[in-house]
């Protein structure tokens, strides 16, 4: 099972219950975040922006069970800017070292352009035409509070769920995770704050009747 | 101001805190609650379920503070059956009644047919061909727990809200009033709960940085 | 699981390997045929015609090693006649009876009435918010020659899988249950013959990379 | 050619200039009117209606070059009611008798329950699953001031024109036939005006450089 | 009130009417023209270009009542060639400089690439995550003749109005403004023309039963 | 009539039947391929690689009887690196130069990004604002195995076909130009083989009733 976060952070806000819920199944869970700070100075951030987030990130994949973590170096916020052979070459090689049977990807619509970008890039890895394309049986889209809600309403689809994995007994777990991203979340009733992940959990979870869920989109199932 | 019901209970669940918002903002506002039980003998339910919903939802208005609730007779869970020409009618008198400038309706692909067809219905009253259709400058569509996100995904247009309502003082005035519907909601975290409504309250309102909010999809401004 | 079909050879047409391939690995299969003749006199067909058929749909589940084939007797191209709590009755009791984990359903933009009200109207049996909604976990819908892509496109959304079952041990056993439809089929290549059949069935499985397979748009996973 | 119209005057409004090009031309065309008064008493209007749009409707035609004008009698504003099943004989009738290489038809989802059915029906009977349904060619759904922009933008799919046709030297043409239907239209600036039409073909031809031009979505191609 | 305009006179053929109204009105407008020739020599058009358009920019916003026109220098024709974050700052620092509570901006399908990566970085300057974004109170995009409606039909949105703005009193200002555009502007019937302009006018116009409109879509509404 | 091909066996595997038949009706078919090996080196493919497709695509090409075919020069896989003033010069000499009135395209929703750039810089080349745009009567999208099916299902639009052409006695030419292309093709049962050129073809003829066809979207008709 493979994870595919644009950014350290989304892999929680978008699916930690379902991680944590996978972990508790016994299921092997890699995580992979594609952007970094890059080789070149980079125009926005310094480099320690990147050595609190992935110190954030390991402590957050402690509480969620993960032992499987890796890094891209692909610029953060500058993946549209990424030469498109250069984006597939790295997603496909991806792809094809952890083979994996679920795949966990961004929704495509997400507001931000590196979310994007990488599923578009991803979906050309997962192409049935190729072997290790073909061993990916299932891939579902995971919804991130602040990024998935955000684009145009109905110049864009929107996210609307088909698939839903139920984190009740997960919930707290997630919460604890995403606490851990303290340089990347705010106080509640912000968008991308605790408040924020419990409510939509707990909205999601009675969409089927259960006391939390996450909910995804799911765009492949070969069977 | 006027509020369209399919059903004793769609409004409060769908805007209780709008209306209770807008009733305390000084506005006037009227609750036409579409069906009940008909002339003839309903294959469902005894008038007797009536009885009961129509005294939970003038408990509920009192809550809300509307005073201007009213009742049409089309037969509940048989609007479909209903010849459009006489639908038509019930709902053209009634904007040219009620002579809204604002207008709220059910989501046209909620689940229910009741809700379909009435919206439908509706929308041919306000066309603005007409004077009475010109004078409603707005139309907003409330969404509804357990009718709003149970179509089939993407085989239907989904609700995605453009419009946004700030209930965070309200929330508390909207959920006791729903609790008067003690006939129709059932316990958390069951789709139409108290836990469900605050639930997705809480995360509108995050999705705009408030504590609480309500969430429409406009279909018309005048202006 | 649970195959729902409006007309006997839906369920072969859409999805005669899939059910092969169930059987083959020991799935319990229940295929439900809802309309008929009905109990008035239909103004389209003789009696006659549902016996001819139902005895080619017998022939044709012994084929595929189905052993629980029911029939309902909403007259055939009269679904979107009958009043919605009655056609919801009906389905709701099939769901609660048969209590399927999977089922497998006629796609919503079909061209024919029946399929559309059908889909509806099982849409919502299986609504989460009561016990036998929350027991189905997957929900696809198949693909029917003559039907599926008939209608507008662009102005009705299209049949665009997002499942794909490998049939490919399995073509032979569902062209041979189709051909049991004799007064159903046309010869090749009109669109509702065992060449078009064929032809999807390897088209569909050249996109997976496999001989042959069945396409499907899955509308609900609960996990 | 054939031209359906649910009501007289929707032929004239969606593609007035276009019958009297293809008239010029020397192509034959028929316009067939789909609704009428119909054999019982009509809960709105009385028989009078019919003998004055009917005849402003021969006027019309005559305006055009049209002499192939036939009447149904579906009831107006009740072609929803009507069991599909006769609907669906009506309109296959129609085109197996008239044998149309072209087919011109409403816009699916004009506001007007009518207009709905009436496309759906023809859709069925252009099915190329028989000979007479091969035999169409093309099918292009017309613009009708008034009914085809008044559905729920986005709800439900829009008019985007993929088909122009120059009517610059027949605008004059169509402008006479529509004031015709004295019965039918009103003064601008109301929507269903001659001054609304005006604005509406002129504003087309811009689209593709040209003084006036009508459009329409092309729903079938054959070659 | 900021109205956003990926080259002048945007601003003037997708609402000049409204600017005029609003103006009358005693609003204050604020016009931002993002793009221009850039730093560098531009492959496609020399300075002197600029110069011609922006002093007939000036021209019409005395036309039309707007005392703060201001122009930023993202190269035109070449805003995809923009590095995001790049363009993201530029439009952020502009909506938070403004503080508009009401911003209109171009389509996101509009054909052209500058018009939609405007939008696209716009959406991110009006995030309700941050103060500034949250300001914005409600978000319009107009409509560009020779722009808006020439992207692929059904393949891309088209663009369907939620929002009209009665310009009857201000056509003949907007037109008076229009014509400033001298180098941008051709003779009737093309399509970008005065003819078209008023065409699509009075078309709009008469959607709503008035003289002319301006319509838009409207993608966000905060109360 | 001109036919792109973003890559030499596009045109064939999209619309090789197509080209045969128009050919063998006496039409003059121009097939211009846009994208080689490019000036610099190409970080994925050697120079002979497209010494190879081009022979093989001559070779197609004389088995179709095209005998204008023309190469450019833009860098395959990196079309979206490509400036968009330069590729919209590139494709505006294309149109002006060869003038067409029928024009074939990739469909915009192809996985490919070469595809999708293509498609959007053609369609500002036949906007029908200058005269070489408005010669354009006809544009058609046509569909190519293994990239116009593989986008994300019901998050792009999908192809759904408008427009049939019979290609019953030419299919055997459309497989026999295709096996050219020994480089590009796989065995069966993959996406990109004869065999699934074959099966696609079929189904496609099954629809409309004929014994082979190819499908396309029409985006543009001018009359």
């Amino acid at each position: 099972m493979l994870v595919v976060a644009p950014h350290a952070d989304d892999e929680t806000l978008g699916m930690g219950g379902t991680i944590a819920r996978l972990v508790a199944e016994g299921r092997r869970v890699t995580v992979a975040v594609l952007t970094g700070h890059g080789d070149e100075p980079h125009p926005l951030w310094p480099p320690a922006t990147w050595e609190t987030v992935r110190a954030e990130a390991r402590r957050a994949m402690a509480v969620l069970g993960v032992e499987d973590l890796r890094f891209a170096e692909v610029p953060a916020a500058r993946v549209a800017e990424e030469p498109p052979w250069r984006l597939n070459r790295l997603t496909d090689e991806l792809v094809r070292e952890v083979a994996p049977e679920v795949l966990y990807v961004p929704f495509p619509l997400d507001l931000h352009k590196d979310h994007r970008e990488i599923f578009h890039s991803l979906s050309v890895a997962w192409r049935p035409a190729a072997e290790h394309g073909r061993r990916v049986r299932e891939v579902h889209c995971y919804e991130v509070v602040s990024e998935t809600h955000w684009n145009a309403p109905y110049l864009e689809p929107g996210f609307l769920p088909t698939c839903w994995v139920d984190i009740s007994d997960h919930l707290e777990t997630k919460l604890r995770a995403a606490a851990c991203y303290e340089s990347q979340l705010e106080p509640g009733p912000a968008p991308r704050s605790l408040a924020a992940l419990e409510a939509l959990a707990r909205w999601r979870g009675s969409q089927i009747g259960v006391a939390a869920a996450e909910a995804f989109v799911t765009v492949r199932l070969l069977r």
